[in-house]
Parts: C-alpha cells; sequence; structure tokens
C-alpha cells in the first residue's frame, strides 16, 4: 500500500520538514506539495537540500487537488484550513493540520484567542487532538487530527505523569519555555534578523498572552479532571531548532526525584518516542534534534516543595513535521514509528 | 588623585574585563595584573584585544605586591580569595572580592554550599554586600566589599521594589535565569565546548542545587524584612555573555503592569544604572551588551494573579567588573559612573 | 568647540553605530537624528540600548535641515546622497557619504557597477576617499569625503605595505573576505533569516560582481601606480560583527616572514587603529570588535612564492561608522582618536 | 548477511557520527564500540541522543577483538592506527582508517609532515585512497582504505573535473576553506571554548602548513598527471558542522559558467553523492549538513581569467563517517548508498 499525501504550505519550515520525513517513509508518496509562492517550481531550487531526494514541483493546493489525496497534510496560517478541511472531509479523506485551527475543542476560546471566527465549528467538535501519547485511542478512528502546537507538546508531555498521578497541585503550574527561531516561521521580520537574535535572548508573550495558552490548559485540564490555568512564558533562544519547557509543580505530598522518575519511566513505558532521564540528569535540546523525540529529565527541590521538569523537543518534529507523521500512522494502521526511525538525533 | 589597582586573577574573564573597564577609568592606574598562568607575559600577548591599550606584564599576586596598591579586586576560585584579603586590610587597603568569600554573611551557610572551612569569620561579617542600587550607604565606608555574583545581582534587581513596598508574596518566589557562557569562565571542558554548546539549551544544578540560591535568598530576606526562601533555576544559553532572569512573584492584591511600572520608576529613579522600560516593553540581554545596565520589565498576569518580572544585565559586567568598579567609585566618593560610562552597549 | 552634526539614515545599522560613537565624542553634538522610518519617534524607543545615552527624535533629513549642521553623515542607499551632498555643501558644511556615492572617481565605472546614473559628478570629482591611513593629507582640506566600504577597508589595508614598497605583482591578487550579517544592513529578508543563516556558511557576489571590486581596484591602483585588476570573493559568516579579508599576493623576490612583518610595522607606524601581529600569529575578527581598529597578520608560504595577509575590522567601526568619525576628526583637526578610544574592543 | 563491525575511537565526533550512521545501516551490526575513555560505560550515557538507538557499552579496543570483526573503523589520532591495521590484516580482516595513517603513499612525505615514523611502510603501499568518485575501482578490492580527510575530500572534488580534463593550470591552485568546528573533534581547549569561537573568525595552519596540504597535493597530482602544489588556507567558522572549500583555478582558454557546470555534471554524472549547482546558484553548507552529499557551485571570472569553484560537505559524514560507510560498501559489494539514504540532509 502507498498512502497518496498532499501537502498544504509545503515550502514552509513546518512543510519542508514534512516533505523531508514523507520521502523517507517507506509507504508513503507525496503527490501534491501546495504552496502559495512557489507555484510551478521545483521545490528543490527552492530548498536545495532536497535536491535529489524530493522531485517535486510546488503546486496550487486547490480543495479538489486536496479532496484527491489519501491523506492532506495542511500547514496554514490559522484560519485557512477551515474550508480546506470541509472540502478533503467531504470527499471521504483525512486531514491532519499543522495549524491551529483544529487544536481547540472549544469555539469561544478559539475566538477569544485568535480573534477570528471559526466558520468549521462541527469539525472542531469532530476533531482528535494529534498528541499520541495522551490521545491515541482517539486518534486510531479519526478523520482530522489537529496536531499539537510545539509548546503544547513538551508542556503537556511533561506535565501528564504528575497530573494524571495526582502528585501535583493542578493549580500554580509554570511552564518557563524556550524555543529556537524556526518556531516563528519561515516569514522574514526584525524579530527573526540574524543580527537581531544572535548574541541576545529574548522573552515575548509573557504573562498569558501567547496562544498557545489555552491548548495547554485544555490538555491538563484532561489530564487533572478539573479546570487548570497556567502560567506560560515562552523565550527565544539563539538557535534554530528545539524547545525546552522547564515546568514548576507543587508536590502534594513529599516525593524522591527517583519516586518521580520511576512514575515517569512508567507512564512512558513503551512509548517509542518519550525518553525518560535517570535521575541526576536532565536532557537539552541538542540531544533530540532532527528527531522526534521527548526526552525529559526532572528533580525534586526539598527546600521549595516543588518538581521540576524539564522536557525537550525538536519543534519542528516532535513539535510539528514529525508528530504529524506519526499521527497519519495511527489514521492508516502503520507502525507508529514508520518513517521515523532515521530522521535523528543529529549530534553534534 | 589616581587609584593605584592591583587585580588579583587578571586573565579570567572577569579578570580581563576589569582591565577593559580600568583602562577607561580616568582616575586609575593599574599597578598589578596578578595571574597564576601567564606570569611574565604581557597581556596583550595573552589577550590581543588589549594590544596598545593596557601595557601590562603579568605577574604573581603576592600578598605584599597586593598590598602596596590603594585597592585590590579579587577575582580567584572561591576560597582562594580568604588569605590575602587579611592581608590587604592589614596594610590599611581595600578588597573587592568578585568570587564567592565575601557575599555571604553566615558562616555556615557559606561552608554548607561552598564545601569549605572559612578561615576569615571575622571579615566575613565585616564585609558590605556591594549590590549599590540596595547598599549603597554601607558601601560607602566600607573596607571590604563582596561583589555580588552575576545571577544574583539580575534576581535581586527584579524583586527588590516589589518586596520592599510589600505588594508580593515573599513565598513562592521563582527566578527561572538565563545566561551566556563566559559565565563559567575561561577555564575548558566539555561543558563549554562550542560542538557541544552551540544550536544546544540546557538546564544545570536546578532545584535548589546551584551556589547563587543562598546569596539570592540573603538579599530577598533583607528587603523582605522575613526568611525568604526561592526557586532559582540556571539554564545555558549559547551565546557569550547576557543574563535573564525571569522573575515569577505573587501579588498580594490586585495591580496594573502601569503601576508596577510605575513603583519600579520610582524605587530606581535616579539609579545611572537600572533602567526601567515602559508598560508593554521587555528587555532583551544584547540592549545592555558591553555596559553595566541592568534594564527591567514587566507584566502582571491577571489569569494567574502573578507578576513576571524580566531583568537582563551583562554577566561580565554589571554581573562582575562593571559592578566591581561601581564600588570601586563608591569606595573612593568618585562619580558612581566614573570609567563605566564609555563602555556599551554595544548593538547589534 | 561643539561641532553640531547631522545624520541621514541614523536607524540602520551603521546610522545607529555612528550615533552610539557621537555620543561618546567629547566635541560633537548630534542635532539631527534623519530617518525615514521612524519620523517623530524617539530613538531609544527604536532602539532601547541607547535609553538614557541619546535623547533624541527621529526627523526627516531635508536638505535644509542638513544644511544647518556644521558636518553630516549620510548613510543611505546608493544613489540617495547625491543630491543632498549638493545641498550641504552649497551651504558651506561639510558631508562624509558612509554609502557608495563619493567612493569612485570615475563616473563610468559608478555607472557600470551601481547601474545608476550619477547626477553630482563634479562633486564625484572633488571628493576625497576617505581611508585616512592612505590618503590622510587629502582628507585634512576636503569638503566631501567618501567614507569606505567595509571590504575595501580591509583589503587595502592589508594590500597597503605590499603594493607601496614594490615587494609583489601587481597581478593576480585575490582578496578572499568573509563578513558578519550586520554588513547586510537591517532590512529584512530571507538571506538574513536566523534559521537561514546559523550554522551556515555560504559565498555570493563571487568572480568579480561584488561592487566592492572596483573599489578596492581603485586604492591598489593608486598604491601600485599601475592598473590592478583583483579577485574578490564575499562570503557570509553566521555571526553579526567582523570582517577578514585573506589576501594572497605573489612575492617578486624571496622574503620571509619577519622581513614583511617588519616592512608592515614600518608602514604603519604612528597609525593609532592598525596593529601589526609579531611573526606566527593571526588576528581574529573578535580582537577588535567594537573598535575602529585594523589588526593585520601574515605569513611568507614557501612552497608557493606567495604572502597570505590577514586583516580584520569590525564592519560597523572601521568599515562604517568608527572610520567616519575618523574622518570628522581630520576635517576639523582634532587628534584622530577622539571619541574613538573607549568604544572597543570588547572580548569575549 | 550481516557485517559485523568493530570501531576503534567510538566517543570521538567522527566515531559517534560512525554509530548514528551504522545503526541506520541495513546490512551492519556494531560489535565493538572501542574507547579509551569510556570503557564499561553505556554509549547512551556518554551520549544520550543515542538512548533507544545503540544499546552499545564502551569496550577496549585490542587488537585480538579487532580482528574478530569482520570491517574495523578506526577513527584514532594518527600514529596509533599503524600497528592496528597489521593485526586485522593479518586475520583477513578489512579496514578502514578515519585517521591519517593510510592516506599518504610517500613515506617520506608522511614523516615530514606528521613528525612521527611510520612502522607500517608495505600497508601504505598497499592502502588505497578512499575517494570513490575517483578511485572506486581500486576500493572496490581493497584490504585497507584510507579514508579522506575532510579539506582534501572537498577540495579534491571541487578540482578534479577542471584537472581531468585539463581546462585549467595544475599551478597556481589555491583552496581557501572554511571549517566548522566539529573538525576539531571533541578534546578540550581554548580553541574549541564557546566563548572563544562565538561570534568570531579565525584563519589557522595558514601559508602551506596544515597537514592536509599534502593529501590535496597527492590527490591533485593523479589527476593532473603532472606534480601540484597548492596554497591550502584553513579558517575556523562559528558553526559546528560543514566545511567550504573555494577554489581558484586559471583557466588555460576562455571557457563560460555554463560550459564547465555541464563538464562538472558529466563528470559526476552517476554519482549519487555529488550535486552540481545549476549556473547562477552557489551551495551553502547547510544545504549538506548530516548528509553525505558534497554540493558544488562554480562561476567563471572573465575579468581575471579564473574559475571559481565552490565545494561543501558536511566535515563529519562525507568529511569523515559517511565517506567510510560508503567505502566499506563498496569493500562488501553493497549498493553504495546502502544506509546513508537517510541521514540528512535536515534544513533549516
Amino acid at each position: 500500500m502507498t498512502i497518496r499525501v498532499g501537502v498544504a504550505g509545503a515550502t514552509g519550515y513546518a512543510g519542508v520538514e514534512l516533505i523531508r520525513l514523507l520521502t523517507l517513509h517507506p509507504e508513503v508518496e507525496v503527490v501534491l506539495a501546495g504552496t502559495e509562492s512557489y507555484q510551478g517550481q521545483r521545490l528543490a531550487e527552492v530548498y536545495p537540500h532536497l535536491a535529489g531526494r524530493a522531485d517535486l514541483v510546488g503546486q496550487e493546493a486547490t480543495p479538489e487537488a486536496l479532496a484527491a489525496c489519501d491523506v492532506v497534510f495542511t500547514s496554514l496560517p490559522h484560519g485557512l484550513t477551515m474550508g480546506l478541511a470541509q472540502a478533503v472531509l467531504a470527499a471521504g479523506r483525512r486531514l491532519i493540520d499543522l495549524g491551529a485551527d483544529f487544536r481547540l475543542r472549544d469555539v469561544a476560546v478559539y475566538e477569544q484567542w485568535y480573534r477570528k471566527a471559526h466558520t468549521a465549528p462541527d469539525l472542531m467538535a469532530e476533531a482528535v487532538y494529534g498528541l499520541p501519547e495522551l490521545y491515541r485511542g482517539q486518534i486510531r478512528g479519526a478523520r482530522l487530527v489537529g496536531n499539537p502546537g510545539c509548546y503544547p507538546t513538551a508542556c503537556a508531555l511533561a506535565a501528564a505523569p504528575l497530573l494524571k498521578a495526582g502528585v501535583v497541585e493542578s493549580s500554580g503550574i509554570i511552564f518557563d519555555a524556550k524555543s529556537g527561531v524556526s518556531g516563528a516561521g519561515r516569514g522574514v521580520s526584525l524579530g527573526v534578523h540574524f543580527s537581531e537574535v544572535n548574541e541576545n535572548f529574548k522573552a515575548y508573550n509573557i504573562a498569558g498572552t501567547h496562544r498557545h495558552t489555552p491548548e495547554i490548559e485544555q490538555t491538563l485540564t484532561d489530564l487533572a479532571g478539573e479546570p487548570v490555568v497556567v502560567s506560560f512564558t515562552p523565550h527565544l533562544v539563539p538557535m534554530t531548532r528545539g524547545i525546552m519547557a522547564t515546568g514548576y509543580f507543587t508536590l502534594k505530598a513529599d516525593r524522591t526525584t527517583e519516586q518521580l522518575v520511576d512514575l515517569f519511566r512508567e507512564f512512558y513505558a513503551g512509548e517509542p518516542f518519550v525518553r525518560v532521564r535517570p535521575a541526576g540528569e536532565l536532557p537539552t535540546t541538542k540531544q533530540v534534534w532532527g528527531s522526534n523525540y521527548c526526552d525529559i529529565g526532572l528533580r525534586v527541590d526539598p527546600r521549595t516543595g516543588r518538581v521540576l521538569v524539564i522536557s525537550v523537543i525538536d519543534n519542528l518534529v516532535k513539535g510539528a513535521a514529525g508528530q504529524a507523521v506519526q499521527n497519519m500512522n495511527l489514521l492508516f494502521g502503520l507502525p507508529e514509528t514508520a518513517g521515523l526511525q532515521h530522521t535523528g538525533p543529529v549530534y553534534p
């Protein structure tokens, strides 16, 4: 079986990473590389690293063309996928949205944070949140997957074992998060100008203003079984790839680092893409660079009664394209690791 | 008047930054550049950027040689300054220690965190903590100054107006801090190998294990007037210079960002080296690069009842050598900004 | 005496570096900060590192406003200064152009390389090339200075002693040059996107197509006393500041490295901003970072009969704003180093 | 068939990259991970990115243990492989040396440049230079392969079509080369300290003093059919991976860029790992990052009668471990691309 795949938004950074991963996938043929800016151009002209690897020409990603694919990945600015999704699903195809249109379940929350009316609330209700480690069962039967944001992936995987086991308070949670620049996409602006980013470190959209906040809270609320409000603080690191979430949780009762490492190991036992570090070790972003792994380390602070959890991902892989392929594998009953085994990490 | 200055540890990164600043200082002559590794060598050979600027030869920093200087700066591993200090003070000279031997007041705390007996507890009691914005009065008359650590400088200046005004809880404070690599010094190790640091981000000494923790707590306890315990979490950023402290504080009552910005502006009114950003803006590390500034921005998060404070410094200047010069200026009755006006920031 | 200075193009990278240097200059007051994009805005809003240092508001740089200044610096895209220059000089003021309009003497060469008609050929004839180490005498009496390009500064200073002494062939000269990203200016484009530049190295405008080629050749022709054609090959380094020119010259007769180092030292004796490394040492870009220095090292290759000369500058200082201030000092009979002593290098 | 592989020097950067590639290779089992420093430790402890991918424990790489493997890769400081090679070959096994002991054919040249006696001159004579694009036929039947240096790979592939076709002079050739820091290996020193390398650019071992010079000349002499002496000038780029060689060649007669691009395309037709850019385009190092590709672009400079050739590789892959796997594939009659298809490039 070969899955015929269409990608809308194939020339952004998440899109081209999808192309890299899909061309390595043994069961996939990319039949449509949709692009706004480079229609008619060979992808290898736009991205010379693809020369000899992906013989694709950029096309317009019309609803009709997408609806002819077995599965569609959309990597578009929020608001643009709503319409496409209806056409694709109506044709009996499946869609995995790397954008923000189908991550949140509550239309009001979407409209409050994204300041845009949602035109497909029924699909929003149907969509499954594509974080396989937490929602695998629902993803398997889904037609429409909202692929998680990069920060929410790192935060949710750091929090899940603790909240599920009820060993930490669900209030007062903080995620101090740090991201490489590729998370901002390929669009040009002063904010991604090398001379402004290099040898610089900055915070942005702090104090509950970043759009990933409600997405993180939605998952943590699921995990805790009660409403969770978090402090989420993103920062920009002078590097291209990588996200670290530094999570602060208040322990309900004394626990040792070793006990909690065991808790995490049990929770993620059998997960192909989550690696829990032994007590005394912490992961760094480069250790997952180019791969679909999420690495997690933690340490209890007995002085403050908190446990700190450090999780790292490659924002373009587990935080975007790799997780989307993982979801596709689930949708099509393939081994979850298909096409994702060879992609990294590359170190140093 | 020319102040005759000796530097012990002139060839480490903080030491050589001292040399840069002192050679720009109108009232100073460096008469002793002490070094362990480069005795008899011209400093401009070891650091060619100094060619034509500092015609100094590395010497052994014996207690006798140091005691002949008007003021001594020590930038040595902890434990090495204790002995030197006694000789220098006995000769009627002054000493500013950029190391850790005279920052803490409590001998037991020092010995617990630095795992070393302190051999000059009387001097420890006498020493003044050299953070001019908070301890200016005491510094003026001091013989011995413990120059603050880099992280504690950024954290204390972020916290001071809030704790002093009593608008935040003194419990539950978190400093999620990020530093450039030069903070680790010039010593070679795998941890500072370019290929390990570049395109990488890591946390280290988290959960109350970093030695700057008790130093931060000592100052915050002074400010709050009651014992303060903090979560301090350092991270390493792939850049050379710069520290950001992201502080999390719980508000006792509702405040707006604007109100708190005003509070900070009043608190730091007249301070030559603290710049408070207007509401809506946050500082980045590069905006203070090469300078003695501490820039501060903040934002209230009404969803969580917290205020986030972002402070940035250049770890080698306000976090080490620049602050030491500022302290020297206070000791000698010079304008506090003498020799520090021309040093930066350099941008981009 | 206070020189009243106007800057047209004060918010580009070269312009804002000028502002940094001019505010440190003891004899200067900046009375006009001209800007296209930020009129009516405080410069410290656009560039927060200037807060507390330069209390300037962006204005329109009209010919009339500029003509009211004692001296005008223009840092504008080529073609825009021609007209302004006429107004400024007609008012009896002086102008230093950091752009390309007055560097070349031959109108035809200008029009060939810049593909634009030159509307002030008489001023082009009058203008002096502002490389003080080579044209100091002419600069002193000038009204109009064409401030050299960044690459040409590094290349000319590397070549001058050799060509002047006639020890190398004037044919076959190669400059393989490398620049940090700030040389491309503050404008946004994919070419300066952090994710494209970081962990990447590229060549551009090679094989005699870069506009600095005729400027380099003009100076080398002056030095050699016969027409010189060079290979000039620029590359982009993933760093913000710094240029290195690696020059290849064919020796006419055997020389040792030591002999040629002596030649360079004699040639540059007394020069405040050129530092020649001893035989066996080579300069790196960071050793001049933030400063007006040009550092030079060289080595003879007896196997090939060539001498390699390595010169480094900070492209924004000696390659732009610093050299412009040096030229202003010459125009106004000030010490050549005025305002340039405190600006760097900053290391590490 | 599974090839049982031993690696001596598995924990250096080239060694661990070998481990990454070999664990992705469908026909290989790594049975021995030799290491000096980490014997008895799990490789995934030393290099956490390998967790879950390579379940290997560091061992002593004794001659006996190596001689039990089907093929041995040695990635050791020069001088250490000579002895091992004799034991391995005597046992009827094959050896691919990533070090310098078997690259040069002439014992005298080796001893002059490496200042060490060569104790296996007979094996040196037998060894084949492992640059498949130029010596594929000889590699196929070899027992002992000297895997090329990183710089020589980039230089030889840039020069080969020109010299083989005789369109350029064999004299006066220059390679101005630039490398990322990982080429210096994992050993710690001030030269690889992040604070010394970051935001810095330097030249080193210039003017015919780098040990890769005779290796480049050996291959170019083969290609030209007459003795070739080159100028080879290495530089250090503040990045982890990547080499660019900028080659300067004097044309014997006029050629257009298009003609020479055609020449290169014909020369490298069918080569799986060489990609020639169309006229008007040049490769950047990141476009081959993590992969075994060598990308080449060129441009004729009619003003100087030269052609400039730009070649880029990943120094740890095509410049070391990837090329070694390519050689192994040739030795064992496997498809030359086996195990190398999935390794990159990763962009951005």
